[in-house]
This record gives C-alpha cells, structure tokens and sequence, in this order.
C-alpha cells in the first residue's frame, strides 16, 4: 500500500461518545418532546460530534460522481451499450441528468470524475482528468486491474476528499457512473459478504431474466478465476473492482480522515463503502447511509455497516442521485440543531403535569 | 351541511387517467433507465396530472399549522401541559420551533391558524384568527362540539385552501398543534376504522405505560357515550374531533377542490384526511402520503387511503414536520420531470443491444 494511503488510514479516529452525549442534550433541550424527531435527532447528534457540538456548519455540499467504463461490459452484462458511459458523463457536465437536478434542489455542487472512462475528454472544462485507464480489462477473463491501478484509484478519491475538505465541504455524497458497474460492485459484495453471485446479483438498468443469469454465471466465473482475497479490500478492489469504485472506496477514507460526513449511494457506492469499512472499520462513524436501492446486493452495505437506510423509493438509477436527496434530509437535521429555540428561549413548559395538578387546567 | 361545504364536495374530481399516462411518457423519454427514479416518477407523474403535464410548477409552497385546545385533556392525557398549545403557537410565530425550521429549509412559507386555541391572541400578527371557541369540549363527558361548530372549522379550512390557492400557492402542507388532540385523532381512526381504541392509541408526546391505558379507557368511555356515527364524518368530527382537526379536513377538501397538492403529515393530519375522504373519495388523488409516525393509529390513514409513507424516521412530533420533508421530496420529482435533458436532447443512446452487436463494444 502506498504511504499516502496508509497515512490516511491511520488519521481515521472514532468519534467521541462524549460529544455524542452533549449533541443529545442540546437536542433534548430544544422545544420538543424528547427524541420527537426520531432519526433526525440521530442524524443531527452524529453529524455535531463530527463537526463540532457548538455549532455544526454546512457551508459547501458536493456529491462527486466517479466514472469508468467495465471490460466486462462487452459481455452485455447491461441494458445499455458501454458508450453511455461518456454520454452521460457530458449529460452530467451539461446539468441535464438527474443528478444534477437533485443536486441543484439540494443545494449542492456536483463535480464528475472521470477515473476511467473509454473516451477522450480532453479539453472538457469542469471535469476532473483522474483517468487510470480506458476502462477495467474483462474481469471474466483477467484481473480488472493490476494492484498499482488500483492504489492510485483509491489515492486519487482520497487527495479529492481531502482537497475538498479543506476548501469548506462539510458534507460529501458519493455518485457513480459506468455501463457495466452493478456486476463489478454484486461481485465485490458477494466476496466481503460470502454470498453466492445469485444471491446479491439484481437487473442493473433493466436487464431480462436470461441476461439475469448470464450475469450471474460472468460473476460465478469471474470470483472462480480470480480467487480475490476477502481478507485484503485492496486485492478485492484490483481484481473484480472498477476506477470509480476504488476510487468511491478512497474518497470515503479521505473523507472519514478528513473529519467530514459522506453520504453514501446505493449498490456501486455501496461496494465501495464496504470496502473502505474493511480497511479501517472506523470509517462508519462518519458514513450516513441514504436509501434502499432495489438491487439486492446493497443489503450487504447496510449489513457490514449495521445501518439502516432512510427511505426505499425504489430507485435505481446510481449518479448518487439517492444520496443527495439524504443530504438534504441530513442538512435539514443540522439546522434543527443550530436554529430550534430551547424551552428557555421560548418560555414554553417542558415539565409534565399530574391530571389533578389545576393550575394548568384549560377554561 | 352548509352550501359551502356541498359545492366544495361536488367541485372535486377524479384526474384523469390519460394525463397520468402522457406524465410517464415524459418521464420515460429523460436520461435514465425507465422507472428507475422509483416513487420520484410516480410523485411527479400524478403532481403533473393535477397541476399540468406540459410544465407543472411549483411557485409557493406553504404548510399551515391548525392550532387547537381540547377538553380531554383535562383528563391528563398528554405529558405535557395544555399551556403548552398557546405557547407553542407564539414559538411558531417567533419561528423558533421544528416546523419553522423544516419549512425554512424546503422554502415553504408556515402559516398559522388559531381555530380555538385556550389564549386571547388579540393584535397578534401573522396569526390567522378564525378561533371557534377557546377548545372544545371534554368529549369523555359530552359531544367535543356542537355540528353547527365542525361546520364552522371545516368551512375555514376550505376557504384557506381556496384563496391560498388562488394566490399561487401550488403546495399545501397540513400540520397541527393542540395538547390531547392525539386522543380525539385516535378515537376518530378508531371509529372509522373499526378498530379498538387500544388498537390505535399510542403514547402522543411520550406518556407512560399507566397514562396510556388512561386514555385508551377515555377513548372507549368517549366512543360509548357520544355514539358518532361513522357513515357521518361531519358527526364524528362534532362528536370527538377538535377544531383543528376539522378544519385540516376542509383544507384537505379545499385543496382537492382547488387542484392543489397535499401532503399530510402524521396521526393527526392523517385522521383529518380520513374524515375528508369519507367526505368525497375522489380527495385520494390530491393526497400525498409523507412519514410514517410512531403512532399506531396512524396506520388506518394508510390502510383506508389506499397509499404508503415515503418513509419511516420515527418522527412523532406532529407540527406538519414530517409533511414539510415529503414536500421537498416531492419538489425534487417535479423538477426533475421539468429539468432533466431527454434522451434526444442529451445524445444518449435510449436502445437496448443484443451482446454480439459488435458496434458499441468499448475499445
């Protein structure tokens, strides 16, 4: 591993159980019925131990979308041809997809990576240039990628987080895109999660029952000769992973370093964010989870991570579009944090009464 | 019933069937695998059936907070005080409580309507007066109010919805305040439902186990003696509703006549869309579901609503809090029927290809 990687994941420290504590108390003073906001409250509590229990800020919100194309693509693992994968990395520098949308309603700003994709981009303004490669080899047939590749995808989503941190990003969401990447990131769930490919392989953008099972049977192949090694994330990651998982995988450890909440997306972010759980579990203090997306692979997420999601929309459409609109949930929990007034403040009574106490009887 | 109230009921209309179909259309033809936005496009496509499929804005959004004491709880059913409504009220109009901060952060403007709050608010600003008598009645003793009285509220809250309506306002959200008003709401579910008051009671702002079996014995002694008649919600509301449970239910009905997206919030709201719904069934199509609140009774909402939550955070606050979150969601689908780039208009390819189509295999 390089030394940039392992710096970083030697700064990730827990949280403090004490900050927890005070954040709540601040919480139970606000006028409300203790713990009346459910989640929110747990949301808010986390969100302040993190970031500071005096006043917790959200000044920049960015959801960065990592793209790479998959060798195994050509094996028509998707509903979707592989140079969608450019196509829409332009519609996402144009602000026509969904993510944009989602992210302008929230209020954040969406930077796209391109990790890895099988296209020229040169002189496109407002993308970031990380390429590692036109695209993983055929995982089928041979490693994604060699182990180099796959350190310098994971350093790259780390200098990114850490960079972002410093220019006042105080919440991060994790975004993907890339035809082919829901069978990289089942097979990398099927690994840390010692299920079989059937059991975490759902349809992607849409595919029928006979690609169903042809992706399948690519992923019964591809873990059978690639042999990845459950115990080494980053060997995992080289072999069966793509770009922009490794790199999701990175920014995750470089936010957690950073001291900064990410909030994570469905199945691809997923995978990524379990692998970044294996190489430091302490991640998961700084990890919010976002929806349930409908590919079964992503219960693996919430399992190793032992948290729930927020909602299930049923959505599957990846580009971190799920996790934005958590962010906006998460954002509006900080702000009942900083803005509610306390019983004190508002002269409201937050003492319980007996039935026969009169003097608050209503005329 | 009054005139008002009649017109009211015959002005609602089912949508029409075809416009939610030319809705999905448009969703289909964007950059994104079809229905992969899950419930977004179904929020979206039936938010376009009422509002316009061509371009359904969202100009104002506004949750209104119908305040109200209730005589029940005299009986110490809540764990808080009945001072608390009045001064939970003026904590509303100072903007210091939960929903102030919710509807902040969606952009939502909150409106506050006394419909019979304990507390002489004379000359207090941006308070809607329309106060019907300082609470209701104890309705473990006698009717809550006279039907001339739930006349009146539900008659306010449809003239709200109407001239809200009418001022651009394209969103409502239904939020309540009133100490015991989660008794008389779990009697009204209870009525309507069927149910056994134990079946739907709960512990509102967090009574104990002994307070708890308190009310539900109020709730049956209340449903034995008044007798409400369930095939007539306006008896039911007279019998064991509150003003502004009343007057929620006109809103509902205000803004189903006025073609105006609801989104109700949890057991109180809920109960008051039930009543509403017994009214004229075709209000259903205006309603947006929001959170699934910690009160048990709020699950008849759903069941005779025929819908689901958007999500489940554990929220029991009441205040229209759990709405305001659902209307930001249900923004974010609206835009992104408006925003996103089409398939055409993007240069993406929309077409499935067969493995061996040679043609678009990446490099």
């Amino acid at each position: 591993m390089t030394e940039i990687i392992q710096e970083t994941l030697n700064r990730i420290q827990a949280i403090d159980l004490r900050d927890l504590k005070i954040a709540q108390e601040r919480l139970d003073s606000l006028t409300k019925p203790p713990g009346s906001l459910g989640r929110l409250e747990e949301f808010a509590r986390r969100y302040a131990a993190i970031k500071g229990v005096d006043s917790p800020t959200v000044r920049r919100k960015a959801v960065f979308v990592f793209a790479a194309d998959h060798g195994i693509a050509e094996e028509g693992v998707s509903a979707y041809p592989a140079e969608v994968t450019p196509q829409m990395v332009l519609n996402f520098l144009n602000g026509g997809a969904a993510i944009n949308v989602l992210a302008r309603h929230v209020g954040a700003e969406v930077q796209v990576v391109d990790m890895g994709v099988n296209f020229d981009f040169a002189g496109c303004p407002n993308l970031i240039h990380k390429k590692i490669a036109p695209g993983t080899r055929n995982m089928s047939r041979e490693p994604a990628m060699t182990r180099r590749q796959a350190e310098e995808a994971l350093q790259a989503g780390i200098e990114l987080a850490m960079q972002w941190a410093e220019q006042e990003t105080d919440i991060f969401a994790t975004g993907d895109m890339g035809i082919g990447n829901s069978t990289s990131a089942a097979a990398i769930m099927s690994v840390h999660a010692k299920k079989t490919p059937r059991q975490v392989t759902g349809r992607g953008t849409g595919i029928d029952d006979a690609a169903l099972e042809k992706k399948i049977a690519l992923i019964e192949r591809t873990i059978q000769i690639n042999r990845p090694n459950p115990e080494d994330p980053l060997d995992v990651l080289a072999k069966i992973g793509g770009f922009e998982i490794a790199a999701i995988a990175g920014f995750i450890l470089g936010a957690a370093a950073s001291r900064t909440p990410i909030v994570i997306d469905g199945l691809i972010s997923g995978a990524a964010a379990v692998s970044a759980c294996k190489m430091n579990p302490a991640v998961r203090d700084y990890i919010f989870p976002s929806h349930k997306s409908q590919e079964p692979g992503h219960d693996v997420f919430f399992q190793i991570l032992q948290c729930t999601p927020l909602f299930d929309f049923g959505m599957r459409l990846g580009e971190g579009t799920g996790a934005v609109l958590a962010m906006g949930i998460l954002e509006s929990s900080v702000r009942i944090y900083n803005e509610m007034a306390t019983f004190a403040e508002a002269q409201v009574a937050s003492h319980n009464i007996q039935a026969d106490d009169e003097e608050y009887l209503p005329g």
